[in-house]
């Protein structure tokens, strides 16, 4: 087998190191700074000749982030990478899967093939699939899902035995009853309407019987905290317990974190984006999924 | 000839609508925001079927403009647009031109490569050209360079008809003689070595001769402005009049102008990258170069 070296970029330092050594191998170092003219300089420390470079890069808020990705991949095959590939815990452009309007950008397939263009294979964490059924369908590099799901049922199971999971709408149902499954808890889905961006009306279903068990909100992907925030007061309308609320990819903004704990009793997420409430560990699932592609 | 459309990214409107004008053709709109997520939506306003879209995004402070401007390129094309061209202004990435240690990325040619691939034509303003000769070397689609020479050349000639012109270094020569010539001014360039992104070390040739005109400091990217900064205390040394500070593009931290303004005369830059120091107004022979692609 080719060599291969980890090599986080910018701020995914930990979840490298930890993926490195699930792996076995070494993990590298990437020189970043950025000029006075907002430009990005980039060297890598280690020799890449015939090597398989793993780089990792969370893709939340991903505009700033992107040329120096595809930089640090065009040097790493200057320097004679066997394979670049591509670990995203969180791969963004995926909620722009159609045109909703007429003359919109469909940025979900300009980023996907830009990134196919770059990299020889992709490994990312519950990739927001709708409409697409697939990863395939727009990325044409050989790509390995990620499943929270067993990681995430465990720590219900663990942490929260006697729970109700609570999911965010209909399309989230198959993700929230195999979660609910393998934590052996019971599960219910909202009936989400959506106004826009900030704006969604809710609709929770009655909840009662579970009024001895802890409302557990779980949710693919949370910005905002808007629909996890309004589920927790129609909770609360209807007796029950402060909810624990679970993100996969915590994509908050500045505010969210403090205003889900004002309605929750607790926020954990898994450490696919970088925060400090990542209680929920998949680095060895991650890293057995690179094994797969390198 | 196919119908041309120009369109702006975010920021660009003013220079769009002046270039849509002297082409005699429509400025059309492009609608931007931002998720909660940090990532962009962006939808054209116009028809864009059979026609030329000229899109319009000067790339100062490049890393978070450039996935939207390729996804409003494809966007283009999806739409129909015969042919998508860009007009940067000013165009990023030319100054690491070279590996200068080891394992460096050589982002000048990631980036052209990037934008050939997206783009059918380019129209810029004086890229810093140094070790590469022409743009040619590097982006292979059909390119125009505009030269803002003349334009500035009238300027100084209008504004300050007894000046001596000082550019910032040996490498600057030919193009701030062509200025003066055209300005019909003396000038020199200054000796500079540079130990850092920050740091500079300036020498100033003797120009006590000149202590009746007034020194115009020309150069093609100001972002710090520590060589403009150290050259006017180096002119007051000598006895001079506090200079005109002239950027082509000006690149400005946000203390730029006002360190200048401490020790210059005046300020005044050219509408490549949109800042209220824009005196020196490029339009005209950016639309004349984008007339020769499209």
């Amino acid at each position: 087998m080719t060599p291969r070296l980890v090599v986080p970029l910018p701020g995914n330092e930990a979840l490298a190191a930890s993926i490195g050594s699930h792996l076995g191998v070494a993990t590298g170092a990437l020189q970043t700074r950025t000029f006075p003219d907002g430009e990005t300089y980039l060297r890598f420390e280690d020799q890449l000749a015939d090597r398989t470079v793993i780089l990792m890069c969370s893709l939340n808020r991903p505009d700033p982030k992107f040329l120096p990705l595809v930089f640090a991949a065009d040097a790493a095959r200057d320097l004679g990478a066997a394979k670049v590939i591509l670990v995203a815990p969180y791969l963004c452009y995926m909620r722009q899967d159609q045109r909703f309007h007429p003359r919109e950008a469909l940025t979900s397939v300009s980023f996907a093939q830009r990134i196919s263009k770059t990299f020889d294979g992709l490994v990312t964490v519950d990739p927001h699939l709708h409409r697409f059924r697939s990863l395939d369908e727009i990325y044409s590099i050989p790509s390995r899902v990620v499943h929270s799901a067993p990681t995430v049922a465990t720590w219900i199971a663990k942490h929260e035995p006697s729970a109700v999971l609570i999911g965010p709408d209909i399309e989230s149902e198959q993700w929230v009853s195999d979660v609910a499954r393998r934590a052996g808890s019971p599960y219910r889905v909202l009936r989400k309407t959506r106004f826009g961006d900030r704006s969604v009306r809710i609709e929770l279903p009655d909840l009662t019987e579970f009024d001895n068990r802890r409302p557990v909100l779980i949710d693919d992907i949370v910005s905002s905290g808007r629909t996890m925030i309004e589920t927790s007061r129609l909770l609360k309308e209807q007796g029950l317990l402060p909810p624990v609320c679970i993100a996969v990819h915590a994509l908050f903004t500045p505010d969210t974190e403090r205003q889900l704990l004002d309605v929750a009793e607790q926020v954990v997420t898994t450490n696919t984006v970088p925060h400090h409430t990542n209680g929920i560990d998949l680095s060895q699932e991650i890293a057995a999924n690179v094994t797969a592609v390198c």
